[in-house]
């Protein structure tokens, strides 16, 4: 793992399933590459959806999103944190691999074939996403790609760019890998259910007030075995427990299950220890965000000098690109000379 | 018409169909215009088919398209005369405009169905070609185009396109008007049959030497009625003097065709008076462009100058449609005052 690059979805409406199961390990990537962990706030893949799109909050999501992560914990002077819309080479290299990629190839992606179904009008951007995507990668020239398992195919196309573009103007780009963190905890609901998920509304919010996340928790389901207090409880069974173990120590989570079994403890205490542990993690973000939110010009300091730091590399990439696509040099490179008749 | 503009093939093997057919009207309207008539070469389209791209020649045709039109009489210090890739801005509004376009109006395109069914792979940027031009068109919010027949689909879709912008972004593009010169001849070949066409092979180059000129002169058909030098000759089903029409004064073809007519003159003085003021056009021409590839710089500084007083268009356009379609502008306007939480 040389260089990761992820995009991010411009929302900062982001909840702890999503900080436990991927920002987390945005965070610690960051600190293990430094400048080598390339974050980008897609903006320009959300218009792709007509569904999800309104251009009277995209502005606000996007700054919201780098509010969130930073807040989180992503340190913009240790990584390249920034917005996709600010470095104009990411839609000129879609384009150039628009040229080399089979249209074929796209109607028969799996979410294109969903997303249009969906659709009464199907926007050509929906069909161009995953070339948009291969160009936000490659013009990085990332070798590795945290992703979920939904976009493994975006990422194998994005190989298949990478290979025949190789292979027709000469080694340029590396096939980067899909990264699916082996650590990150496949995060629940707090009905214990499905998976934590906006759309299922199962969440505790990342920045939720703790008003409102106490509700939730004192919500949860026990242990569904367990009526009375004095049956003894499975803490295997209990979602309270699940989530205790996210954010508790490990001793304190061991003596508590043992005291949970031999019902030496109620559900309502260990509540309350979750509640408290997990505000250990959650008040410092929320206190970062609502700072951010009073000082929204270091937010936006952070992203300028961000898209700044990605446009160098970027402008290196498509330089290369052009020349290896035949495009001529602006200086006219390698034309100064007398030409053939 | 309060601007123009036009895409120009990266290819300087242009014949004097083009230059009568379309090069003199486009001198003409950028001496009428000035720096309303923008003219583009536009290099990011030609890969879009792979059976007329060559990454080894695209920068050679992309210099000689400009230096055979500066030859012939275009000023680029009065137009604006640039290389599409040298304005990142094209690409950028093709892709938004990518996801504002229904898929199904670009496989609907003839040109798309007639090119793709000739190729056993069909890129993704051919059916994505007429959502670039109308991001060059637009760009510069022309409201003419001088086009062909063959593009007028296209431009309608450029109009559709600047239609839905404006109805859901507000008042942002005109709608281009097709410009079809009336003036404009139907160039025949010099076999006096068919249109002159380089596929056809029946042209005169622009650049082409005067021996091999005189060459093709030589062996142009005369009236086919007319067998022997004492027979009567017709002016009218002459190809000799459908070209004398095009380079000779009215005066002169006036008096040619009377003598041709009552049998005074044979066709090998025509033909060599048909050379002769020819000639008078051609010549400098020649003189011009070969002086311009003694001295590339000078082709290179004008299409530097060029891609900076077209980027300063394009960046005003491209700041407008950012806003407009809801991105977060670097610099955070709008967004430095208290946030609701």
């Amino acid at each position: 793992m040389r260089r990761v690059f992820s995009g991010f979805q411009p929302t900062g409406d982001l909840h702890i399933g999503n900080y436990l199961g991927a920002m987390v390990n945005y965070i610690a990537l960051g600190e293990q590459l430094g400048q080598d962990a390339i974050y980008c706030i897609v903006d320009y893949h959300a218009p792709t959806n007509p569904a999800a799109y309104d251009k009277d909050l995209l502005a606000q999501r996007t700054f919201d999103a780098a509010l969130v992560n930073m807040a989180a914990g992503l340190d913009p002077n240790k990584v390249i944190l920034f917005v996709q819309s600010h470095v104009p080479e990411h839609t000129e290299l879609a384009w150039v691999f628009s040229t080399q990629t089979p249209y074929g190839d796209l109607t028969r992606m799996t979410q294109f074939k969903d997303k249009a179904a969906k659709l009464e009008s199907v926007p050509a951007g929906l069909l161009m996403y995953p070339v948009l995507m291969a160009a936000d990668i490659l013009l990085y020239k990332a070798d590795t790609v945290p992703v979920g398992e939904d976009q493994l195919q975006h990422l194998e196309l994005t190989r298949e760019i990478a290979r025949r573009w190789n292979q027709r103007y000469g080694e340029t780009f590396p096939e980067p890998e899909a990264y699916l963190n082996p650590h990150a905890p496949r995060v629940p609901g707090i009905d214990g259910k499905a998976k934590m998920s906006k759309s299922v509304g199962n969440t505790i919010g990342l920045l939720e007030d703790e008003k409102s996340i106490w509700e939730k928790i004192r919500a949860m389901p026990d242990d569904p075995a367990r009526i009375r207090l004095s049956d003894p409880g499975d803490p295997e069974r209990s979602v309270v427990f699940k989530f205790l173990q996210y954010f508790a120590p490990p001793e304190l989570v061991q003596v508590l299950k043992e005291e949970y079994r031999r019902r030496g403890i109620g559900t309502f205490v260990v509540k309350q220890l979750l509640m408290q542990e997990m505000m250990k993690t959650l008040r410092p973000i929320r206190e970062r965000a609502l700072e951010l939110r009073a000082h929204p010009e270091r937010v936006m300091g952070a992203l300028e000098e961000g898209a700044a730091k990605a446009r160098r590399i970027a402008q290196a990439t498509m330089e290369e690109v052009r020349e290896k696509f035949g495009l001529l040099h602006p200086k006219g490179r390698r034309l100064l000379q007398p030409l053939s008749p």
